[in-house]
């Protein structure tokens, strides 16, 4: 099968995460950049293009003509990948949709749930792939819960510590450069910040590891750094669907916590730990409260989670790899759309279905805070 | 000065926590065992003292004997140790009070904050010094924290995320033994199980580490395991006084947390990290990052927390070193009251009025939980 | 059975092992001290026994006064601790011995092996216990890896990794106050510093738990901080009995290690880690990996490693401890004496035996270093 | 500047070594694969280079054939990437060597050091470059430890403790598949395996973060498996020029070591403690005792290492991302060649120099083993 081919609505000189998405496809080789729009100009395409190796004719001014042009091509891109501002997700995403391209982007996918489920629509009507890149859900040790919990290794899930502090807005002078002041401020934010970035992958990392659903959630979402206008630490008390219970907590101002997405998941035979700065290891706790800690790599970690590593155990992977990941599963399920063999179960990334989850969770969230810290059913 | 001498009320055979405190109690030879009522027939507290050692005729067959005659004995106890159930400290406390005896008890102190306010009525109007033996306060480590929160190491407290799950009741057929039972009994225990046992702990070792008085709660204290009828685990918010804001967690069901009492405080310029479970470390992270770890015996240790230390940094020190700096606070108290020298600020151990904190604390968050997670003021 | 009684040579203010020793046989309520020669003059003894409660008359001007007297009374000592300095260990152990008076003795026992055996001699002649404190082997996890290996779970040993380093004595300006002083003074040490204070541990703990008998050895001893005239590292080739090997490595510049005795037990079916400073935690791991963490009070300890436990698993103990259940062994062992069923298989604490071993090893790691690091069979 | 283009020998389907190096060069785009022979049979070659991307006319039948064509072309490879068996390395690098072709090759560089030697004059002579590529130098914090030490951080290194135990091949009945059969029989891997696979990693380690020689080693090589013939457990006793001491182990059959590279090094001022299975962070130990844990994207280091890192701090980068360093370095150089402004200082990559140093390091471990485990200078 020929090497699939993509564009990318964003990225320009200098984006983090425009770059990391660069780089997470090329890890494995999965597609070749054949198309984009970089930056606001389309000169600045252009150059950016040339470093990349893009022939000039597929730098676009903007994504509007990037979809239909890209489209009418025999050669055309085979998805795209969306790296804007969050606020611009919703246009880009369903200008490509229309056009009959796959997607892949960037969380929050969008800034409500009601735009999201549009795109859902969409998508589902073309029967097109759209992926929202939540990263942390690529990891093996993800998978490798999430296979242990499907197994019943830790029983019934009773609570749920879900937790995502970050450090680098601590600071009422601003210790976050251009993107600490762009998150910031609500008139490029709307409503959420904290949440938004870090909460929803919080949510996310839990309803993919455990499988549960949120029933309720009770908010408390706080603008503590002096000078600030969005909350920059949430605790929030979650009730899911079946009974379990457990508390999500965001924070930027956590000085020292650099990314530290951490989970720990107690059931009622046994419990669960991952730490996504260490993030290849596992910790199983059977009823003896023996620690047993399972590495990416080992015999005991199922071949549906093993068959994401690359390197032998001992020797990391990281967070690009974990982002890659997610590409693997969706550059499959696209070469099986083309041969027509796709089937639902292939899919291991996270869908628009996450995506729209996500915002319902920030929506009642918000209203929770709002009306005083009370009980909001999602 | 002649050495302390102490009775004991409680502590019979096989009783652990009685254990626990003469053992504290000898370890630094802070005072001598002298008389006691160990168990409920005279009979088993007469064995008991052979065995410890006890002059027979000390060997009482109630408190209330024992507090009269050790009171007009010209050689009478200097102090009571009372390790009773909860439920029974009141009317001991006081009988011992009333006698002019001081007294260390066991927390939480009574079954209510009226009652617990009424003892210190008593302790205050004779100049009697009363101890609560929050164990986890006495280690160095907290002293130190307490220390370099003082110096503003950290700035002002923005959140502390407290937690003190245990799983060793994760099992609806009972993994906990008799003293299980005897905590998930509302006959034994009153309206609280798990916030009465571990709850109390986690607001004390709070507020002696910060200083911070708490504002209000809202309390989820859920009832979890099948077949128990009292909190198993309660997950709470918590607004201080001045802002700072945090979340208490404490749990029974969380395998694999053996006593996993944990304090986080982020603050405007820095963070504090401590778990008990290797309780002689402290990590304190300034603005640039770099988690410093800091141990007992070392220089940055200031004099009055580097002075409960006994052995050379690397020799571990543990719980009861904790309990024994406790009556070591303590018994030198005493000293000063005997020699006529006593000042407030010797104390530095937890009094009634850490005492109070606790079951006011508790009420409130029955409150809050009972009106389905409200914000309840203390 | 009526309380041992116990007298001390050495020990004096400020002396921080005699303190140690006696904490430790306090804890458990083991013995009480009744006799003593604390410090080289009777006034300073008279004062520190008054202090520690002892009747002026068993306050001797020197050991052997003691031994006499203390042999001669009806309710004299079951045994004495010595805590004197090294060189002067073999004249007062045989003082006792030949009055019958059970011993315990720091290590390293005496200045040379040929003496230690003398002191054997006359204990098995006479049939007197007698105990060299080698602390750590007191540890439960120490007797769980020394069962774990007995029964088989880590197959047949293949390399011991064993060190001790510390870091009190980097500074060539002299960082170890007084004790440093003494331990680099060829006058007052003798031939060896590091080796004899550290590495007889590292021996020792390695023949504890793992049953192995030295072969052979070939020394490097180095001479390191500028001034300094004995050795403070050794880095040791070992070779076992029966084929496997090992390097011990003890250091007393080793900034940031305090108290660092470490194993690491490989053998062919699993392997054995274990830190002094972490010390209730045995990690084993087995053919697939994966480490378990085992701890103190957990299930998986077996009854005669688990017996030595005072407190539930998470309320930690320490070194204090460790020594404790030396003198909790000893003890029994006593009384057994006393009671006319003693039986080898009682013992469950460093004897003469191992005393002799560690000096042996010594005086062939000296000879190994001084004739230019070659293999010296023991 | 145009985009370098490569040339690779060996890496077929399923060679992992080949693969990371594609995957490595790909993750920051710095070359593109253009040229290769990746396996015995051309028919082989030209079906992997079809899967890679590659022209057929450039996937040619042997590398003689690929030095020679591709020399010749206008647009032929800037360098080769030699990941082939060990033994045929050097006929390998000197044809393309002869050819004008930079070089990278795996390590080790090739089966004894004159073949080496012969390698450098060549390179020497003709100006190429030519990198050996030891992964592990690459990371960050073997940067930022170079850097410390080079400022002083940790005064005069007085010993290094430096280790690479591996598992993997424990087992008699043979772990380790192919790879294991392979790296155990002497007929292919010649006189040595575990010492020239992992020891080299561990010489070359300490000297590219220390900048220490190595003056004589005394080394014991044991063959402990049963059934095998080379050497799995190294321990090695070292002395640098100038003093320093230090022990080097490696092993292949520590249960529970997956890739276990650590460096300890102990100087006269701190300490710095790296292990390459949580490759972000160095700990810094200063007289104060204090462990201060830096991680990779913390303002604590320094520009010269900081420079390779591509994620923030938190969202960890790996093993790929360390050989992926050692390409920016050498493509950099390449470059600076090709504009013709290229001087040394700009290499921060490991050379020939290292690789023959490695090279000898083994060659004086065999001889010395071979005599007894006697001193062997270098």
């Amino acid at each position: 099968m020929a090497k699939l081919k993509y564009g990318m609505v964003g990225g320009g000189p200098g984006a983090l995460i425009g770059n990391a998405h660069r780089r997470a496809i090329a890890l494995d080789n999965t597609a070749e950049l054949a198309a984009g729009v970089f930056s606001r100009t389309q000169e600045k395409t252009m150059a950016m293009g040339a470093e990349l190796g893009i022939a000039p004719e597929r730098c676009y001014k903007d994504y509007a003509e990037m979809a239909e042009k890209e489209a009418s091509r025999e050669d055309g891109i085979d998805f795209v990948v969306i790296v804007t501002p969050n606020h611009t997700h919703y246009e880009i995403a369903k200008a490509f949709l229309e056009a009959g391209i796959h997607v892949a982007c960037d969380k929050p996918l969008t800034t409500d749930a009601a735009k999201a489920e549009e795109l859902k629509e969409i998508a589902d009507a073309r029967g097109l792939l759209f992926m929202v890149t939540y990263t942390y859900t690529g990891y093996v040790a993800m998978k490798l819960m999430r296979g242990l919990i499907r197994q019943g290794e830790i029983g019934v899930i009773r609570t749920v510590m879900a937790e995502y502090p970050q450090g680098w807005l601590y600071d009422e002078n601003n210790s976050g450069g251009k993107q600490g002041e762009w998150r910031c401020d609500p008139a490029r934010s709307g409503r959420v910040n904290c949440l938004g970035d870090l909460g929803t992958h919080v949510e996310n990392a839990v309803a993919t590891v455990t499988g549960l659903k949120i029933k309720r959630v009770l908010a408390k979402m706080d603008v503590v750094v002096p000078g600030r206008r969005l909350d920059d630490n949430d605790q929030i008390l979650v009730e899911y669907e079946g009974g379990a219970t457990g508390i999500n907590w965001t924070s930027q101002f956590a000085i020292g916590c650099d990314n530290s997405l951490r989970l720990r998941i107690y059931g009622s035979k046994g419990t669960l730990l991952w730490f996504q700065e260490n993030p290849e290891e596992v910790t199983l706790i059977r009823e003896d409260g023996i620690p047993n800690i399972i590495k990416r790599g080992y015999s005991a970690v199922p071949p549906e989670a093993a068959r994401y590593g690359r390197l032998p155990s001992g020797h990391p992977e990281g967070w690009l790899e974990s982002m890659a990941n997610l590409y693997d599963s969706f550059g499959m399920c696209i070469d099986a759309k083309k041969a027509g063999d796709f089937e639902r179960g292939m899919i291991d990334y996270p869908t628009l279905e996450e995506g729209i989850a996500g915002l319902k969770y920030v929506e009642a969230c918000l209203e929770s805070n709002e009306k005083g810290n009370v009980w909001v059913s999602l």
